[in-house]
């Protein structure tokens, strides 16, 4: 069983804390898997950016923290900045294309999460239009596990709106697979 | 040195996680302690009560995860039925007072933090109330060190907004202490 280290990381407001609770709580309650949501306090916390991480194992997660995402979501050019460094050699990267840029040589895909959300009039799902990028691009998490964590997570009268973006989202994902 | 266990429990869509983000960041980058938020997504995740997890110390801290609480935030009454099992036997159970009623023997206090976020307008900064509480109440945090990590998350827009919300709880803390 492969274990798979994520970081999410944007700016306060965008809902990058969330979408890591919502991401291991699909992993665990819904795939079945073991998973640990934790969020280390550098200094890199001060200003704008922040970042979730979560560890997600077939089997039982030994080790909590993340030591090199191999996994990378980024939502802000200043998150970017902040939590490329310490990145596995082969990771994926994702980012949204309208807000970041990245100069590196790994693996990057690109989705405009953030004007999905603007398309269906609030900004607020990026996050959830993110995580279906996440879950069309990777195998880290199943689809249908991704869906009930969100229906189980958010308020009862936005689901449909959240599972439009999620579903937005996916597709881009799909499309973004080598 | 001593070792805090908070746990801040509730629905989904009220902001639980991302207080909890804030009251780690608060204590880790603000108050120089070691501070680690995490998540364990245990059955009772199901459904639509949410909990996330802090655990605060000012040495290091040793052992991430919590154990038994000895500070409960509870925030819907589904949460305080999910999640009061395992407090400490001499837990601060601090409540909203008007969407909790506990039947426990333990040291409750209550303010009305979602109405004050209404009469501000805006529901939404509830959990900021909430944490003015939890910082009026214990002492758990530093008002500064909280005040700091509010503005260095919430977009920089509505910081007025979430000061003014931490501030009135802050009182309802002061007020409530013996």
């Amino acid at each position: 069983m492969v274990r798979h280290e994520v970081r999410l990381a944007g700016f306060g407001g965008q809902g990058i804390i969330m979408s890591g609770y919502i991401l291991g709580k699909a992993a665990a309650l819904y795939d079945g898997k073991d998973a640990v949501f934790s969020q280390s306090y550098g200094p890199e916390a001060r200003g704008g950016a922040c970042a979730a991480e979560v560890v997600i194992d077939g089997d039982q997660v030994d080790y909590p923290v993340l030591t090199r995402p191999d996994i990378l979501v980024l939502m802000s050019q200043e998150a970017a900045q902040k939590y490329s460094a310490d990145m596995a050699d082969d990771a994926i990267v994702l980012i949204d294309e309208d807000l970041v840029t990245t100069g590196t040589g790994k693996t990057v895909r690109g989705a405009p999460t953030t004007r999905i959300a603007e398309d269906m009039g609030r900004r607020i799902v990026a996050n959830i239009a993110m995580l279906g990028f996440l879950t069309g691009a990777t195998s880290v998490v199943s689809r249908r596990a991704m869906e009930e964590a969100i229906k189980s997570t958010v308020p009862e009268k936005t689901i449909p709106l959240n599972l439009n973006a999620f579903n937005a989202g996916f597709e881009y994902g799909e499309r973004s697979r080598p």
